[in-house]
């Protein structure tokens, strides 16, 4: 993560200020307010403001005059309720935004979630900085010949160098000829600068780009449970990971019915609810038993953590 | 507006907690924060939460590393520009929590703003107070003759009356009778409450309801231009014109340019246009030259004040 | 279900023309296209129009030039697969829309699903018939003690009829004075009516009204999903019972995967997983042991089928 | 637009079936299904499918039982008023299914329009053909010196030349790498290929993408409103072009009603209401008299016609 002085500087204002209110707070979040958590290379994650906390759940639940909470016991009784019965509009009472800077290619995933709102950095309007993400030599990784959209094995060696160097290269290339392109502040005075909204076509989708995202608590945690999923590309997951500590900070009770309901959870289908019915009766049953196909089967085995 | 001594106390204690926050403040939104503001007779408008401030908007639209404002003209100037050019997504970076008591016709044409998140008391769950909307004598008005989804003159006199006791005597006797079906903590012993789910359909939708209505500056404005309209029935109207003023306590030059591009403004059809132009390089146009319906050119004249 | 002689020749009309078309078609569902399914006393249901099929989750899932089907068991495999794996964006690619006719307290329940597109009746510019919703004796059922949003036995005999008489007699006042208060086609040609939008406050939500409700395939499912359970208050999950059916002519493949994936499944904790894992190792669990509430325990003991 | 033999084939078969169906039909639109209207060097927009038409506006506006249309001129004018006064939910119940090819920039500003369904092709999954966009000549063009998002004079001669090398010759190298990197079907067996969702981020923004896109009326209009306007990049303004005039094959009265109500209307302050007010009694008005910046002022007199 590279800021610049007068970026580090703005970020630093805001920390430093402080106000009164008579909006619920939520001290672990506020601790972190602003700062940038690195994600990738060039990427990071920060919290621009929030509304709401775990309180704020089960006043919305209880439609209540006051702060609507009663034991904390009772409290999360209610929140764990709430989430084992997908009762979710309490959890729409919350709100939290985001700044954070993302290569293109994930910001394309990422976007695909309709119900946050976005303000994008214009590159019609702006120009892009010269940040792209390079994988870590750790997550250079084959193409899985078992998952069409896994990964597998770690590259090595020259290779794993070779292909370094040529992403590296591209872009190095496309952004020069960007900046050519731009011909910004007409360094080149011979001639006018290409349109920023067309020059920025050739830059690669590994380019950083960065927006402002705000979401409810409900939809952040709906796109936590695909995004922070093993199913995930590596490098969105590298941003729900983060955003998972923040969702901690900031609703103890409600990640850990999260945690407990969706995240660690699992989903049985008719007939995997049948097969285990079975097992439990002692009575063994087998893949074409189940009526379920074989790879249902073996997922389901996979769940089950059985060797049947 | 009736407020039980326990919900009193409880905005009260909500009224007095302060706490310390980095986040942006609108110290004059904070003033009014949980007070309840009555609209017609039982119903009222509670802010309970809010994110962000004009500032957030254009910090937002600027995708800034910190505050992201300029000079005080800059800002504001920036949010008209925004306003005028539909540049909605920075005003979707503010948010806003109510607590809306109101009678179930008016929730139900509200509910049709579906980019707001809800909690409703429920009905099923819970017991509905015996609180009902009757008219005050100047809202008592006769169907309109030209509008058929308007209204005319006020009803007067005996008439009147007899219209309120009848709308009164029905909301008396059906509530009487929604007791007796609950039959609350087994009054009378010897029969069980019906489910309060069934129940509940005995209560007319001048009954009132209650809930947590929480939407982005964006969407807000959009409501507030559709619901403080003269085409809006009164009685939505009326919640309206008092979210009206608490947008201008929290977000002022949005205020500001709302009300000149929007509540203020009118929209021009092509035909309309021509017209104008026609009329303003001193040409006569009637109904049939310019191609427009005579509705339409009733409601073009009466827009431009003209008396052609 | 009561249908004047001129909506019956109405609905007769639109499924006697048949049209060429090079669209997708289903003939199960053209079968009972604009049919009125009866719900309730007076409700319905209609399929009024429908974008797509089976094949056509599967062309969007393929992004594909022609219909991108393959073989059936391939087809099939897909539909399950991204249904198994909460795929959901090539279900929104088939669109339903209905006409149906509900209560006004089932309509709000209803419309919570911000997902559809909505034309209601409206009561602010006509006139709503008298139709009102009495339960049939078999549904007229008692409070539950144990579920605050539940109900219990069935109410019988001289108090089942009182319950009834009351009902209908409020409904059957109300109306006569709505009547009363419309003085429509001035039957009293001393007074004015009263504004339409004033008079319709005096109904109970028992009331029928209606709409035409559109909906993509995947929120359909989200929809039947909630309300086709038997948390569902018994009034909507009428209605969702009766579109289940349609939804299995239209969808085959997507309704079985549905049924098995969704309707009968299960969702099954981190903690509840870990239980069943114990059990199926032999070893004895208890609840305490488990970390689960008590009332986890025992709907994960439901589940099971387990008498633990 | 290069299509394969195949996927011309694909096309053809969808075209020359036709099925019996009680549907509504339009066969203007009928006659264009399915076929791909060429946009930019590689993209287009094919009609997949769509629901409803002129007729279902009226109708669902109506919530009637049969097809509730009446005669020719109050469907029209009953379309207009709702056009007129921003009645959007009829609009909602017709719905349209492209298919679109697409430069990933203009994907990127396209997806940013939420209300729609979408299916991409996906690069994580499958590969990308070597397809990307170059300007054509006429589209070459400098940045404006007065507006920060626009376009001004075109390039020409060599130096015009000079940049479409370098945009091709970067998009032939950077697909070069790609493909080297993916080592399809192991065509250098020393080595395995890089995982595709890695690869894949060595491309630029030009290369092209596809995917289904789905939308009911009421957003398509909204769309286009944007995206058919000169304030809009030429290369989005080009596919909606195209779909414009599908609009108009769809649905004739609401396309006219939209031509004129948006497409060629124009929005008044209350600021720009008050001066035309002024001008039409022949009182002169000038920039600071109206309290408007010199930029409105500029565009209301652009609006106008007029050099004041």
């Amino acid at each position: 993560m590279s800021l610049s002085e007068e970026q580090r500087c703005e970020i630093q204002q805001q920390q430093s200020d402080t106000f009164s209110t008579r909006r619920s707070v939520v001290p672990e979040l506020e601790e972190i307010l602003y700062k940038p958590f690195p994600v990738l290379d060039h990427g990071f994650v920060r919290v621009i403001d929030y509304m709401g906390d775990d309180a704020a759940v089960v006043q919305a639940a209880r439609v209540s005059y006051g702060k609507g909470t009663k034991k904390i016991t009772e409290d999360k009784g209610l929140i764990n309720y709430l989430m084992r019965h997908r009762h979710s509009t309490p959890f729409e009472m919350c709100e939290i935004k985001f700044h954070i800077k993302l290569p293109m290619f994930v910001a394309r995933q990422w976007i695909r979630h309709r119900t946050a709102n976005v303000n994008e950095y214009s590159a019609r309007y702006s120009i892009l900085d010269k940040e792209f993400y390079i994988p870590a030599p750790e997550h250079l990784a084959a193409q899985s010949n078992t998952n069409r959209q896994g990964r597998d094995q770690i590259l090595e060696g020259d290779y794993a160098q070779q292909v370094l160097d040529l992403l590296r290269g591209d872009a190095e290339q496309t952004y020069k000829h960007y900046e050519f392109l731009l011909n910004e502040e007409e360094k080149d005075p011979s001639r006018p600068g290409l349109a920023r909204e067309l020059a920025r076509m050739n830059l690669p989708v590994n380019f950083y780009t960065q927006w402002y995202w705000k979401i409810d608590l409900h939809n952040l945690m709906h796109f936590l449970s695909l995004r922070a999923d093993p199913h995930a590309q590596y490098e969105i997951r590298a941003y729900a990971d983060v955003m998972l500590n923040i969702l901690k900070q900031w609703v103890p009770f409600t990640y850990e019915a999260f945690m407990d309901y969706r995240v660690g959870a699992t989903h049985l289908s008719a007939k995997g609810l049948k097969v285990i019915k079975e097992l439990l009766k002692g009575h063994p049953v087998n893949q074409v038993q189940s009526g379920m196909s074989a790879r249902e089967w073996r997922e389901l085995m996979e769940i089950l953590g059985q060797d049947l």
